[in-house]
């Protein structure tokens, strides 16, 4: 595997996908290198079906353990389909979300057990990490208050969790990033937008400085 | 949980739905608790779902482990909606497969190794386990032979496969009767029905003598 693989994660209302949508040209302006862009859950065919039983709405509650077996599931055929056959070709695969997204929201959200979910989870992706985790952090509290701005009556099943879930699952980024210093690298998401961007530009150009050459 | 939980395991072509169906009106003739019918992969509607994605043929291969996470996922859907209530109202539950198929199919048949798919099911079952499992045991020569006379031309994607991945699931099935010799019940499968059903109510009414009397 000579390509680069970098997962970007956060709680929810951390601006993670709109910052992303304007990180993708700028590092494209930095490298030579292909850059393909995947999301979780979903990402390949099996994996966008697994990501409709997910979010559908059922006449039975979906169990919390079900909904982990779901995302390890759509993960695993992600791995297979996308990130792997994109490193092999030495291309640079950035996913928004990745494991730690398991592991905070039903690990510590759900309270099904951080540990018990990064091990499903190892089955999964059977060795396959980020070389990178750029970490939108923001606090549940604003990152709730602008969910409820930007999605005004229309809050899917996640989002409609209360705040004491979104705590929880912040807790666990933070366990995350205490327990991964090298891989995973925090940013200030509660800053003007162009601002999240750029530290998220730097956070890579360092880490990876002979790929994204500090621009040309 | 006061009820009983008995599943049935047994490779491709030995007879066990077909026992199964000849069985319960004897079983119900033994017992005035409610007998409940079930089956894996499926039994509940979220279970169903996550069935129709496994059995489908998809544009790309499904991946070994994305198939066993999404058993699991079933599986885990089908103790909360259906096992644990049943058994929590005293009644008996019969499952068509259970935890051990998934070991026998995708741990060893498949390859993935029967430990690691013990462990992503043990996330899913979380301790509910049947009281008793009934093995029909048939040679992998046999099973094959049967399937290919029963369903000729109209094989389904696990059928298909060559007979050496019938032989490790053959093997792996034998290892879980010898790893569980007080849970797993072995009968031959090999032999006229009617014998293979008396012999299947014989084991049934010997484990459990109080719930089924024996003959009323």
């Amino acid at each position: 595997m000579s390509g680069i693989f970098i997962s970007f994660e956060g709680p929810d209302g951390a601006g993670k996908t709109t910052a992303l949508n304007a990180l993708v040209p700028l590092l494209k302006e930095h490298t030579n290198k292909e850059i393909v862009e995947s999301r979780e859950p979903g990402g390949s065919e099996i994996a966008e079906q697994i990501r409709k039983i997910i979010l559908a709405v059922h006449d039975e509650k979906m169990d919390d353990r079900t909904e982990a077996l779901l995302y390890a599931a759509a993960r695993r055929q992600h791995v297979i389909d996308v990130i792997r056959p994109t490193l092999a070709a030495n291309k640079v695969l950035l996913s928004d979300r990745f494991v730690d997204s398991s592991i905070a929201y039903q690990g510590g959200g759900r309270e099904i057990g951080t540990k018990e979910v990064a091990e499903i989870n190892d089955f999964a992706i059977d060795g396959t990490i980020p070389d990178l985790t750029v970490y939108f952090d923001i606090s549940p509290e604003i990152g709730l208050s602008r969910i409820r701005k930007d999605h005004e009556g229309a809050m899917d099943r996640l989002e409609q969790e209360a705040l004491s879930f979104h705590q929880r699952v912040h807790d666990s980024y933070l366990d995350l990033l205490a327990a991964n210093p090298d891989r995973i690298k925090s940013i200030n998401a509660d800053q003007k937008p162009e601002k999240v961007v750029s530290d998220a530009l730097d956070v890579i150009i360092k880490r990876f400085p002979n790929v994204f050459n500090g621009g040309k």
